[in-house]
């Protein structure tokens, strides 16, 4: 009989409990499952939960529930430490090792595999793609991004209205998304973009770095045409001639979150503006509201597949997405070697989609899972245009 | 025939145009409209929109979009702003002056009337409120704060669970929200805390300054039991011995946000955990997403009720909600004076809901509006009771 342990490790996401539901739902023939907690943490700590009726019950009832019911966190494993983990694995018995994460996370399950090969113990390991950042290679998309993506794209058009009525109080707004390296979150800010006067009026993505005068620029045209600009920046954006600005450190990891103050400064020494910045935060991967349908999904059926494969025998793989061919959109479920994945590292924008934003909205629009409510625009136009306006004075 | 101008005053709010839709939606009799853009400035410097049939219908079709459709901000009116504002309205022939908004405006729009009566101009006026901040006397809440709340206490409980998860990364989370004298909009943090384990943590409100060693103490015994602290501070809380903390200042008023960052530094100093800040924003003002029901409906009542009063020759005073007696959630209608208003300044959080927080969520659950999903207790809480866990070493 088969014994399965998964876990979660790296930062959480809307919905990956929801893979963790669907995967434990699909677990109906014979096997035990241990719940391993805190990520590899855990694993190294003995920190496991075996699985009985009530406690699968508990899981199944987090499918909604953003953060990681299991614990994730981050966790970078030594030599030592990836030794330890098979140890464990011998001493419970379990040969089928299950993680549900990102670059990181595969990459140490990979470890994890080579050293048991190394000491003959044998164990077939899959990886449950998750990132808010999109950053995984090898598949199309991964779970947590969809939704994330909503959020930014709902938020970034609502923000944008509040600005447009603040004009005669502040005239410029910088707000930071999360992503390292790669610029798929902030350039999910304009899906919901209609009019010229909406926000986001500038992006900026780690893959493009940023000139000062150029953005200067951007923002004095904007607030020319519009009297505000919004403007978005993922977290991972450095300037032309600088290094990223990072918050803090934690275990060696940096802790971004800090260029959108950078520009905030540098735009107040250089414009004669009124500016603020702030970071859009935890929300992105943890606001269940902003879950999309899609993405919610899934992320449930990356978990079915996923089971479904194990006793199918697949090893040493990570469940990718692909798109369908055929009109419409509709994705195919395929294994991608867990070796390619760690290999190709961080996957960032490409320039057909940082080149042509409406290219990106496309491929992005089915990931968001549904038609949002279309905002009327701006009743300022009326007077930009001048023909009805009864006042005489300008502004 | 009357002609009456409506404007839009302060920051905005998730249905500040839903109340300006309920009032254009109820002129159902003989009268013109004049749309005054901006708020006060536009009164000051005649940027005003005659409001035709396409212009009514424009506005109408903001009813649920955020952001001040005819725009807001922030303008303080000197006392020749305010001799200059009845100028134009003597110059327009309105006799009608109606303004959204909170304290500053209705403070404006009770100066502007004294004026007009000082000049022996006739002039009708009422104020419809609006504020995220719940600081407007006389009333029982204000449209705005409940979609606000409702925001609010999603987030920290989302938020809550995503910190849950990351334990072995970092403890300590300081959430900041808006309320720059009261402490509603803090308080509201902990309206769908279900289990001990879940944030807030512990808030801090403007009407009670914090002592650190108590703070400490909070976060020290919330990492002992949870692993995690949550902790929300409204913008405007207070050290004991210390001053507001403000980021910026824009036409004298200062723009707070920044004790979150404050506190953050404090605990790094003196507690050896890893703890971050963050504001929650725009979005608590902004967010379509989270708009309450019952704050929308409401929002869109005072707009009618406003406009039916106005015929009934209702003047100088301000559209308050009472809670009607009774069984369940109702409100009546009824007018406040704006000297009223004026004279009681920003209402704080009585020390009846801020010792009592159970009674504060009571008072608040129906202004949020529908039941959520309740979250199941965390999994960590079965390491805790420690009768399941097969491992063997401590975390």
């Amino acid at each position: 009989m088969k014994h399965i342990a998964i876990g979660q490790a790296g930062g959480p996401t809307a919905v990956v409990n929801a893979t963790l539901a669907g995967f434990v739902r699909a677990l109906n023939q014979n096997c035990s499952l241990t719940f391993i907690m805190n990520g590899y943490e855990g694993l190294v700590n003995d920190y496991l939960l075996h699985a009985d009726d009530d406690i699968i019950s508990e899981v199944i009832a987090h499918e909604k529930v953003p953060g990681a019911a299991l614990g994730a966190g981050r966790y970078p494993l030594s030599e030592e430490q990836i030794a330890q983990s098979v140890k464990t694995l011998r001493k419970f018995q379990i040969d089928t090792l299950v993680f549900i994460g990102g670059n990181g996370t595969m990459e140490a399950l990979a470890k994890i595999k080579a050293e048991a090969d190394r000491h003959g113990y044998p164990l077939q390991t899959l990886g449950l793609p998750k990132t808010v950042d999109n950053d995984l290679a090898g598949t199309d998309h991964s779970p947590g991004f969809g939704s994330a993506a909503k959020y930014v794209a709902h938020v970034t058009r609502d923000m944008g209205r509040d600005l447009l009525a603040m004009t005669n109080f502040e005239q410029v707004r910088i707000v930071e998304t999360m992503g390292r390296n790669a610029g798929w979150l902030a350039a999910a800010a304009g899906l919901l973009k209609e009019h010229a006067e909406d926000g986001p009026h500038f992006i900026g993505l780690p893959e493009k770095p940023l000139n000062p005068d150029f953005l200067f620029n951007q923002i004095s045209e904007s607030i020319k045409c519009y009297g505000a600009a919004l403007i978005v920046v993922s977290e991972g954006v450095r300037w032309e001639k600088g290094k990223r600005v990072k918050r803090d450190q934690v275990n060696g990891r940096p802790i971004l979150g800090g260029i959108s103050q950078s520009i905030e400064q540098t735009v107040k020494q250089n414009m004669d503006v009124v500016v603020r910045s702030e970071l859009l935060g935890m929300n992105q991967r943890s606001c269940a509201a902003a879950v999309s349908p899609t993405d919610f999904h899934e992320a449930v059926q990356i978990g079915k597949v996923g089971a479904k494969w194990l006793f199918e025998g697949a090893s040493d793989v990570m469940v990718a997405l692909q798109r369908a061919d055929g009109p419409g959109y509709a994705v195919d479920f395929l294994p991608v070697s867990l070796q390619t994945v760690v290999q190709k590292g961080e996957r960032q924008l490409p320039d057909r989609f940082s080149d042509d934003l409406n290219a990106y909205n496309e491929w992005l629009r089915p990931l968001v899972g549904e038609r949002l409510p279309v905002y009327p625009p701006p009743l300022q136009r009326r007077h930009n245009n001048g023909h009805i306006r009864i006042g005489s004075q300008q502004k």
